[in-house]
């Protein structure tokens, strides 16, 4: 069993508030508070039962919490670590929920020195193009995974209540290293949305062709909804995993090259070859992407 | 009011299937022969109450037929075409259902020496990614529109009775130009197909992640939907129309490589410019695409 008496939650967005709602519901936190740079925020936080009471400065919000959840987009977490460093309580347990990992441990590094044991790096995969408090839910994380890359120098205890908070929060926990997560991100995740908001961004200004979108089918519809997505979380998460994801986009870039020839080439047995593979592919992994 | 004594559909598959599931609905159609290559299928489509009887010969299936309609892969037409050319009625008036509608034309033009004035270029824009007689639905062309490109030697009338059919079928019919359509299709639908087989086929590839797909969130789902699609009727779309695809693929790639200069050189601004641009057009657009 977990008993968290005080939940600090810096960042009460759609992953934060959703998580310090899913924790009220289960019965494991006391007290949850909310920090953010936005008042307005933090009071329609107030207003819709998320947190309990809330603190402009996260310096002052951290003090004597049990937990500390750092849900602000990866761009911001480095600051939030400057203002919180000195204010810790030796045995707080610090978690961040960004969308990428060893930028975040980089962060941590820098602002700590060394990794402190109680930091423990989390990615709850639990994506949706909608943002803010308003869209926050008790029931965001059901049936989703929540990944974990702790370091060696993580304390083993600090994990083990994390991952029991993301368990009691319906997520299931798995842990991998930071690398293997942001190379499977990128290329699941990360890449795909910098491709949606390209089509819609090329599409947008190819022609100025009012109509384009109106006789747009469902394919499209599915195929862009990644791109109403936040654009500062996405511009974050894109500069954040750089790496992984030039690496994902160069093999994306040379298969458009290669698609490219054979369609201007009419080689209609290498384009059914390509087609076919995907299709297989995404009817074999259709069951575990659609649960 | 219309009244179709006999409607002959050549190729039951989704759209073929779906279109005779809602006409026969509708009440304005007396009987329904269907025709294919595949008998199994027909049986099947016969079992569904898809269509009253079937004939494996083309020739002898649109014999007697008032409206012919083409449900097969583009990379059938021609050929389909070659077979009933002489065995069509003078007053038989002919309809497809093609995603691209210049190779149709062409192809038209190729079997017959000119377009006959009975022939009405046709497509329903209903995309899913599924396929077969198994999934017709007399409900697939609700709130969907059906684009009409005739020529100016087709029939008026002609164009009345098919605006008609698609009407009774639940469709909201518009007509524009073949080449309008093509280049419209190719940026909304052909393209995003493209780049959908070509992600799920580059990761598939990548480097043998078993476990790759396993942590895909909705985003991925969704995104990946369309490459779900059948292989060979995607294969002929982009050959089809392979002059606005491959236009719209030269236009995304050099997006995309404006975006990699973006990632790599950390350029934030550039970057955070694109993806709201983008998410700006997506949310303007969205009540006409999720309708």
């Amino acid at each position: 069993m977990i008993h968290i008496p005080r939940l600090c939650v810096i960042g009460v967005g759609l992953i934060g508030g959703s998580l310090a709602l899913a924790l009220r519901r289960a019965g494991i936190v006391d007290e949850i508070v909310g920090c953010g740079r936005s008042e307005a925020n933090l009071r329609r936080a107030l207003e819709l039962g998320v947190v309990d009471r809330y603190q402009t400065d996260a310096a002052t919000a951290v003090a004597g919490a049990d937990v500390v959840v750092l849900g602000v987009p990866l761009g911001n977490v480095r600051a939030v670590l400057m203002t919180i460093r000195d204010a810790l309580d030796p045995g707080t347990i610090v978690t961040d929920v960004g969308s990428a990992k060893w930028c975040v441990i980089e962060d941590v590094e820098a602002v700590f020195d060394r990794m402190p044991a109680g930091f423990v790096p989390g990615h709850p995969v639990a994506g949706t193009e909608k943002s803010g408090v308003e869209a926050a839910s008790a029931d965001l994380f059901q049936n989703r995974r929540t990944i974990l890359t702790p370091l060696a120098q993580t304390d083993p205890q600090a994990v083990r209540t994390v991952t029991a908070l993301w368990e009691f929060a319906g997520a299931e926990v798995i842990a991998m290293s930071a690398e293997h997560h942001d190379r499977m991100l990128a290329a699941t995740s990360h890449l795909p949305h910098l491709l949606a908001f390209g089509l819609v961004d090329t599409l947008a200004r190819w022609d100025g062709d009012e109509d384009l979108f109106q006789y747009a089918a469902g394919g499209f519809r599915d195929f862009t909804r990644i791109a109403s997505s936040d654009p500062i979380m996405w511009r974050d998460i894109c500069l954040g995993n750089r790496k992984a994801l030039l690496d994902a986009l160069q093999h994306y870039r040379e298969e458009l090259g290669v698609l490219t020839e054979l369609v201007r080439q009419l080689d209609a047995q290498g384009l059914e070859r390509v087609f076919r593979n995907a299709k297989d592919v995404r009817d074999r992994y259709r069951s575990s992407l659609e649960r």
